[in-house]
């Protein structure tokens, strides 16, 4: 039975929850009261599933009496929580990558302790200072991995450990995707699909995050392009929406974060391809800048009313790679 | 009986639709369940009307076996067909003038064979390689139509050719409608005006598309001024939204697709001065960019619920031209 | 017992209804039912409270029967007017300061006959000629107040003028609040917070308007921060969103109104901050641009369904002023 607009699963992100309040509350340590208010928040914005967003709390680092807290949290504001994104932990990192990869192992744990679908890591490394600065960070050039004509051995090492953690996740009943990302392995559609073939594992695939693509204030590759090459590998994706103004005469670049129903990308064709490529898989749904949730909201509604498949039954195609959307029970 | 958010006909535009399918399908060749596929798509975006746009199908060159099959095509799926939009097909092209002539009048007869109310024509012609490349086409030059008081030929070329072309829909029961776009004769308010005062044909109005004209990254007119200029010639309506953003001082220029409700055109002024003036014709939603279709449904949304008037029987001026919403059976 | 989504008060301002109609009719000498018109207007795109904005009707320049004209017109509308916004009559204007100040005193007693709550004046001065011809007047540098440091006097007479109004208020049972506006003693949240303290008085507080400070073209104040310095003396609220884009790199700054879900500022958050500080005041829905009075309506919609508190008895901080969401009766 293939989903429908009315039960696909559409998590939350949590972009906007820091992981230190106001108040000076570290999240992660904080009492399970804390989390259930964040779960309660994003339950009353609309939604019945949330992704554990690791800029919020990090599972990978909760003890396991922990974690159940965590899961009776989510629970309890009647939540479920397919998918857990690990940002910014990049496992070929020069001087992270070895304890990125130990956390990634361990967010995996945490992830099949918590009944998850899907875990989300990418190459993405952390924002400079210049990019910390600005009001949106996209627009200022960050970490850029290394040609890999020029360093086979950053390359190889990227698709061993991806491997790694895919193999430790197959055991867990867990899938990996890879979190699309600009100058990484990741950041255009031949790379990333090269990547994930190589990888070569059921488990593992793409997350087709091409907002973070089409935000940026440079030239882009055309993103139905990008969408044929990762499509195809694609078992879990965020979604988020950025308008786009260009002009080449007078070099103009601008992109404002918004709804994805206004944005760039016509989410109702790419939907259509993605379907062709039978994805089935885990979607979250984004927004940067202002209120995130409240337009991640919208992002879920413009999903179920407009875009996903209203009835049972349509033409799905053959994925590369394997599509879940709920926890092998 | 006036028209009301009730009942006033608002169709959706196909610009979304290409011509060709990603998997090859030649539409305008196609099955007709193609075409039903589509129209069902725009019937569950939530609209009870279509334009059809010759982006997507060329009626004009349909066999009038094959128009019945469009119209079964448009019936079946619940959609009324009230407007046709001829796009980039001058009747003044100095290359293909005459073959747009031919084919803006078997256009008229398809239009008639379907029983459609209004024919869109208008001066723009096809898209340069630049604006093809481009994001946004507008962004880059296009044709311009040359100086009326140098080519004064030019000028009457297009009076003559629209006249006889409104002859010939007057004969069809139908309506002519001519398209806003820049650099060509109907580029600005006035210019619009006068080519319409000139055709003087109660038939052929203006399409007063003034988003074609608010997107251009250069200094543009007053859009209330055009409005006053051609709503007393309006017969048929292309709206659509555009945020625009501009600084002088540094030379910015910016613009961006949008629904309706938040772009710059304040169309709830708008269309009380079209009431003004006595408009009750088609209006055709669209929107570039994106979901457009999609977009479209929320700018028909938009206008049902904040802008045209809830009762009827409201103060409605006198139009120069022929108003027209449904056929005259 | 606290504000709650449901009965929290929003009314729209009126910034789109200006003070000559297209006809000539001058709405301030207009008969009642023309000012009827714009309320059943208001009240039909949603809204059940209207700001009465000045740059429509100036109340402070009615009569006491025409007074009673308007208060019955908007009440057979069936709304309330539970604020006055006074635009660019700044008691300190070099030139009209003195006029302002008595426009000041009389709009304090109209507002009291009409049974308001909350009267908003400003620093701001008259709009510069380049100002009016810009597309969006904020993209070009208006009135700057001197620098309080080499012009004490300039500022004491702010404090002064401020605090008498703020006196007479009192007497009247109204709340005076002083919008944020950039270049004037009002354009920080250091130099805001610190005018509302020298003034001293209860009932005299702060207009949060930092809408208008986050559409600059140029380097802006944090907007959490400006929130942190000002929510304290807040007591009633100009609300609008606007997109932003920058680019130090290129120099890009670009600006565009918005619905305010969509916009730069996070307002779940920051109501989440106001009401730390006590906030419960009147609240006015803006929207520059377009179709502000239908941007109005949605941003008040968003508030209620995704920003105020759903249920009475959340935590609520104390203020630093007297806050009153109606009339004290």
């Amino acid at each position: 039975m293939s989903l429908t607009a009315d039960n696909w699963p559409i998590a939350a992100a949590l972009l906007q929850f820091p992981a230190v309040k106001r108040d000076g509350t570290v999240v992660q340590d904080a009492d399970a009261a804390e989390w259930l208010a964040t779960f309660r928040e994003v339950k009353d914005a609309g939604f019945d599933a949330v992704d554990l967003t690791d800029s919020w709390v990090r599972a990978g680092d909760l003890s396991s009496a922990r974690l159940d807290e965590l899961k009776a949290a989510f629970t309890e504001a009647g939540l479920t929580a397919p998918s857990l994104s690990a940002i910014r932990r990049s496992v070929i990192d020069a001087q992270h990558g070895d304890e990125n990869l130990a956390y990634s192992h361990r967010t995996l744990e945490a992830a099949a302790q918590l009944g998850q679908t899907v875990v989300s890591f990418g190459l993405h490394q952390a924002l400079t200072p210049a990019q910390k600065e600005a009001l949106w960070f996209w627009t200022v050039p960050g970490h850029q991995d290394p040609d890999p004509a020029e360093h086979p051995e950053v390359w190889n090492a990227a698709v061993t450990r991806f491997r790694e953690l895919g193999k430790h996740a197959e055991e867990l009943g867990l899938l990996v995707s890879l979190e699309m990302y600009e100058d990484t392995y990741l950041g255009t559609g031949a790379s990333s699909a090269r990547l994930a073939e190589e990888i070569g594992l059921q488990n593992v695939g793409i997350n087709a995050d091409v907002g973070n693509l089409v935000r940026l204030h440079r030239p882009i590759e055309d993103y139905w392009d990008i969408f044929e090459a990762v499509l195809p590998w694609t078992n879990y994706w965020h979604v988020k929406g950025y308008q786009r103004d260009e002009n080449a005469a007078t070099g103009l670049y601008t992109s404002i974060p918004t709804a994805m129903e206004s944005g760039l990308i016509n989410y109702r064709e790419v939907f259509k391809l993605a379907l062709e490529h039978g994805f089935q898989g885990v979607i979250a749904a984004e927004s940067y800048g202002g209120d995130g949730l409240s337009v991640s909201a919208a992002n879920q509604a413009y999903l179920r009313r407009q875009v996903l498949p209203k009835r049972d039954g349509y033409a799905l195609g053959v994925s590369n790679v394997t599509q879940r959307a709920s926890r092998v029970s």
